[in-house]
């Protein structure tokens, strides 16, 4: 877990903001929930591995002799940390149903928690930028999602951001005809997800190893993958279809395209992405960046989710940013109010100093108060570094014309 | 702990925004620190009666024998819950201090967490939004801090805020002359910080409960307090010297009142205010609004804390605000973008109704898509409650003319 100093804060926040403020142009409202849920929701099997990776919260109140009744971490503890934010969604949802609009398009942007073991990149505290259509069954929330979400990284100046897309009824398809058994599914898609990692030998060593057939789908793989294959587009679509493959999904896939207009050039059709999360019932995606060799998120539908809290199935399609993964992409944007440096004498009167400082912020200016040190140039490169574009220096004569701060090298 | 929903979740951000950019143009710079400390740090002593309400995070990867030789809470837990800002942000400095300015002015507007009986008003799960100066020994820290706040309840709306400002040490020379044994200052104090809710009779009652002298104090209750004694100024000071009290804290009291011009018209003195934390060493104080019968917030000079981390001391003034006790007195702001809602009918192409979408937002409206339903009333009710300003209808033949939405009555 880390600190975040002020230019970092600073850059956090706007970035955060921009986004924010993107998603809401197109519709989307933003909600909080707690940063801490009941274990019994956490630990409902919704959040697949993920669970195991919750901080827990001490009941209060405990002594000695419940500590040795316990069995498990689970007797003692009952709430926890969230590990992400669809479960928090879930219950919310559950909760507030009433009280929302029959779609519902909420925002949440918000840290998340995770016991993982320290390495370099992973942080335990982390924030995700999550949207989510509650409500609607049809293809429409899928392309309000992808539209925003393309918008909201073309916001931030990540332009070129592309989608793959694929649909979980294709992968399972796409394994019976490849001649899987239905309950080796799972086993051959965790292998298949690591398809970007190991390539497609790797893929098919491991499938072997799990004693699974690889014949079938090494032919495929053989198969040109050209370009225009993966292609997003009818044509593609239709080159895909005749392997004897379920059509609906397919056809959803082109649905989507089609509705997304020239937005569908920045969407790429692969029949191998896998997404991990279990609750997945239909369309998955994931958005990349031409300069990053790892997504930035990513999300699909998954309709019998929030069931599990309401009790009666809803529609819900959801699109995950992963803050963190962005945050070191995007270019630090500018300060919006410019920011002067008050350099004032040791005997200045401390009614005039704050009376300069109030002036100097009524004209529109980010005011510090720095007292004159005997080395004015430590401090001066120090201000620049921190942002600050101009310093005036006050006596007890008044304050005298503002100089520019060069900015560091 | 509670949820958010959009019409609230906007109107606190709006209210944070704006503290935070007042703050901001005031010279203090925000900072964030993880959510969750060490428990050693939270149960350092720092924290007061608050240690006690800290939510525990169980250790990772205990088993039934861990459990069993556990003989205490802290056995268990090796992290916790922020239950202030304070204390993180003591440990922040302590870290980061080569990596700031000389005199640092912070900025934390984040939650914290305490595990309180639920009760009306109160929540486990809360918002303070913290300035610090920190390095500054000068009483200008003080005064940057008191104008900085009064600043910032101005621009939310919140204007006729009224600081009410003491000192620890007046106070522990108060009790000196009023005859208490210094043993006895902290829990005479407990008493004091009573007078608000119980009055001056509820307070000598408790005192002679617990065996200590009321024969002084009650003499002082009796003396004429006026207004103008207690109007915050160099006469009402004069006046208050004569009786023998500790000399120095007066006048550092002045001079803040000097130092903040015009500002000090809304300081007023008050020689009972005793603020509960331990840590405070000087200057302390409450901030008030005529509408509210509680106080909206607090601070004060702590100099000896960030000692505890760093192993120098340091001078530190703060100034915490109480998001929770001011979301509520503050009416909510007007959208910023103007909201339409485009009703669109079933037969409508999605590729259609994503490119009316992204005209309008490049128009400059926030815009959602709604269905039409069989009856239109609810749903425009709805949408004018939820701040929609206008709806166009969308048909195959394309959008229509936008019509106002009535404002909910």
């Amino acid at each position: 877990m880390r600190d975040f100093l002020p230019a970092e804060k600073a850059h956090r926040d706007r970035l955060l903001s921009t986004i924010k403020a993107t998603y809401r142009e197109h519709g989307f409202d933003e909600i909080e929930t707690p940063v801490v849920e009941d274990s019994s929701r956490l630990n409902s099997g919704l959040g697949g591995d993920n669970e195991k990776l919750a901080f827990g919260i001490l009941k209060r109140g405990l002594g000695e002799e419940d500590f040795t009744k316990a069995e498990t971490a689970l007797d003692l503890i009952d709430m926890g940390l969230r590990f992400d934010l669809t479960v928090p969604l879930a219950r919310f949802y559950a909760t507030h149903r009433g009280e929302l609009p029959a779609v519902f398009r909420s925002i949440q942007a918000a840290p998340v928690w995770r016991a993982e073991r320290p390495q370099k990149g992973r942080y335990r505290q982390f924030v995700q930028c999550d949207i989510d259509v509650i409500g609607e069954p049809g293809l429409i929330a899928e392309i309000e999602l992808i539209a925003a979400t393309l918008a909201t990284l073309d916001a931030i100046g990540l332009e070129g951001c592309t989608v793959r897309i694929n649909d979980r009824r294709i992968l399972t398809s796409m394994l019976g005809l490849f001649g899987f058994a239905p309950e080796t599914f799972d086993s051959a898609l965790i292998t298949i997800d690591k398809l970007d990692k190991v390539g497609q030998e790797g893929v098919l060593k491991e499938l072997a190893e799990k004693g699974l057939p690889t014949e079938a789908l090494a032919t495929f793989f053989r198969r040109p993958m050209t370009m225009e294959f993966l292609t997003f587009g009818e044509r593609a679509i239709q080159k895909f279809t005749p392997e004897g493959i379920d059509e609906a999904p397919v056809r959803d896939l082109a649905a989507i395209g089609h509705g997304l207009g020239e937005l569908a050039h920045r969407l790429t059709f692969d029949p191998f992405l896998v997404r991990g999360m279990g609750y997945y019932t239909g369309t998955i995606f994931e958005v990349a960046h031409p300069s990053a060799d790892y997504s930035l998120g990513g999300g699909g539908r998954y309709d019998g989710m929030i069931g599990r809290f309401l009790g009666s199935d809803v529609a819900a399609v959801g699109f995950s940013l992963g803050f963190e993964r962005i945050v070191d992409l995007v270019e630090t944007q500018a300060e919006q109010s410019p920011a002067l440096a008050v350099i004032y004498d040791v005997d200045v009167d401390p009614a005039q100093l704050l009376q300069v400082k109030q002036q100097q912020i009524a004209a529109g200016n980010r005011v510090r108060l720095e007292r004159r040190p005997k080395n004015l140039k430590p401090l001066l490169e120090q201000l620049a570094a921190e942002g600050f574009e101009r310093y005036a220096p006050l006596t007890a004569a008044g304050l005298g014309d503002a100089k520019a701060l060069a900015a560091p090298e």
